[in-house]
């Protein structure tokens, strides 16, 4: 050949006209040495294409990087009718090291041990691969829906000067000489720029120091973040919950339609409206005492189960969670001050959502700052966006790891984050 | 009135009927008392509209949050040409407390401690509000420009377990009773990611502990990260950050045309190609000696002059960087080890942009490392990615802040920061 042709993916590989000269570029996926010929599968981050090397000449071993070029030829066995014949194929690199895990098999059952310790090679099994790609193109709808609303993107600062939010539990840095924090939460920011934006949105990491050893804690994780002003109560709040929840699903089907198939992820249905039950209803109905003052985990699932069979929801809020259990920034219920204007969304009977209204006037902050044992003046740079005027208003957050673990089923939410941080794991 | 009508954002006013009753929820901007009436502005996300009452109802202090429902009437002098009228105003929250400075004022010139330390309040004024409107809707372009070319968002963790990249300077955070540091960027996972998804981006805080007191350095800002496969040299890479400096424009001018008017902000013209200078030539065009190791500030702002005398460009590349400055996986300039395929972008005469292609051969890495005199075991974790099989590959990094200063021209990038973090700043 005289001239090199463009790179084809090997998804396009289908489309390529038999006999023409393709250019593929990816990883060994596989390599099967018989007697008469070689055959080659070839990866790369649109799909598999297939190689068959009758020449005798070698073939690097599986994960090697290659450039491919040959002649598509029609095969009915070959993925998608077509494969490419009497290839050149050079290798990028190195010979590649055997791999930890088989990755051409179909799947991937290793301990959790092997799939963490080994992430920048068992995320590129095409069936875990998937996964991350539903996380990508959640968040890719979760913003779609924002900015189609009118909402505005923010970047909050991670070094925080105390540990206001919960107390307790928050990791601590060297800051310059000074002790400084993470920040758990975008909490404090995102209502301040409510004062700004009146509608706002972050993307981002959280630190959590809590000692939790679960399937559902991480010391590090995605928060999807939205809060916004002018809200009536937090019914206005689940309503944007609702329609972001929809995006989400949404450019799932859109952009990462192949990966739902490759990692059997059920998508749920977004109702119209998603049922929402009291607090104390939802007590009532799973048969806990009157006086419970949060749901147990079994309690969530007989929620989510009721949802599903009452309404045909896979999503449920509770709302009018007890005051004591909730921040101190959290509005009471107009009229029983024991319950607030905030709520859970159980996603099949886990949380994955908590939202609500806020305060907003500054007497208001006053007092459930000092009703709770402290001193505003702690507070007082936060307090600034209430002086000086703040809207009715309210937000949620979303935990990115807890909603891809239960798009696809897994029951531990390191399987679906790309290099998780807990107790113990600081690498890969 | 027996029925509420819809909300009406006050950028809409002038399309309403005369007439209509319309309802606007927002701060009080600016309130005049007169004799007879009272001028009332107000202020939402969308903009400012008037209103004039006239029944000497009181109108509450500025920056006070309002609902106000009125009819609309024509009224050449009025923003839009429209204004309500008859309005009945109802504040939202107590009276608020006179803003730190006068956000009505066309300008916001204050001392940068003023504007720093009562950034929940000064980031109302219209002017200030518009330089985050148009950070946003750069990183909005970045990530519509990479989401159209095949590129995976990732997220990558923050917490590290060894100060890599750089040796020194980083924040050390007490990790469950061990040591961790933050990570200084996403440099090492982006390229493992490339291992997986061939072309990845990141949008997320780095944190940086060197201790700079100077205009453009921050504690904690936000990389804008891209690392792509398969490609040439780093002029491949170059190529993509030129379609997404262009997509980044293109994406402030679709939504946040307004904004860019609003705070003066002078948007380059991306050229097809972008031009490029070998280190060694931008050298001999400053005058500088050609054993110079960098390129000083007034270097940089003399190539900034000279790619805009001679070729019309704010953006000028310099490429072949010397390695002896260059991190340890940088890819040498093929047939002169002295220099590097890497490249920084000049943006009106400041660097924006580090990029290149790295290493890819794991024999590459194991020499690179031990020819800095340190151990390959200690970079085991992120040395696996290359063990199993990488591609030829490189990316770059945007600092938003740098960006977003350079596109308004402020000088120093706190004021184009939300909550800005340095040497003795940690709060708001």
């Amino acid at each position: 050949m005289t001239s090199v042709p463009p790179r084809t993916l090997c998804s396009a590989l289908a489309a390529a006209r038999p006999g023409e000269v393709v250019r593929l570029q990816g990883w060994v996926h596989r390599r099967r040495v018989l007697r008469e010929l070689t055959f080659l599968v070839v990866r790369d981050r649109s799909g598999l294409a297939q190689v068959v090397v009758r020449d005798g000449s070698a073939v690097p071993p599986e994960e090697t990087t290659v450039e491919v070029v040959g002649t598509a030829t029609a095969n009915a066995q070959a993925p998608g009718g077509m494969e490419l014949t009497g290839p050149t194929v050079t290798a990028l690199t190195e010979p590649a090291a055997t791999p930890p895990v088989e990755l051409w098999r179909p799947g991937l059952d290793v301990a959790l041990p092997t799939l963490l310790d080994h992430a920048p090679v068992t995320w590129r099994h095409p069936r875990q691969r998937a996964r991350w790609e539903l996380a990508a193109a959640s968040v890719r709808g979760f913003r779609a829906t924002l900015d189609a609303a009118g909402f505005t993107e923010v970047q909050t600062p991670k070094f925080v000067a105390s540990a206001t939010e919960s107390g307790a539990n928050v990791f601590e840095v060297d800051y310059f000489g000074r002790p400084a924090y993470l920040a758990q939460s975008p909490q404090f920011y995102k209502q301040q720029l409510v004062g700004v934006f009146e509608r706002v949105y972050e993307v981002g990491p959280v630190f959590r120091a809590e000692p939790h050893d679960t399937v559902r804690h991480l010391a590090e994780y995605v928060s999807l973040d939205v809060e916004l002003g002018f809200v009536r109560d937090h019914r206005d709040v689940l309503a944007v919950l609702r329609e972001v929840l929809a995006g989400m699903v949404a450019a799932v089907r859109e952009h990462a339609g192949a990966a739902v198939e490759r990692c059997g992820a059920e998508l749920p249905v977004v109702p119209e409206e998603i049922p929402v039950l009291h607090f104390r209803d939802a007590l009532a109905l799973v048969g806990a005492p009157e006086d419970e003052p949060d749901l147990a985990p079994e309690h969530e699932r007989a929620i989510g189960a009721w949802a599903l069979a009452e309404h045909g929801s896979d999503l449920v809020a509770v709302e009018g969670y007890p005051m004591a259990k909730r921040p101190f920034y959290t509005h009471p219920w107009p009229g029983d001050e024991r319950w607030s204007n905030s709520f859970d969304l159980l996603f099949r009977g886990l949380e994955l959502v908590t939202g609500g209204q806020r305060l907003h006037r500054p007497s208001e902050y006053d007092a459930a700052i000092r009703a709770r044992g402290e001193d505003p003046a702690a507070y007082a740079s936060y307090l600034q966006a209430f002086e000086h005027g703040m809207p009715p208003h309210g937000g949620f957050a979303i935990g990115l790891e807890r909603w891809t673990a239960r798009l696809t089923g897994v029951t531990n939410i390191r399987e679906v984050t790309l290099f998780p941080r807990d107790l113990t794991r600081l690498t890969p």
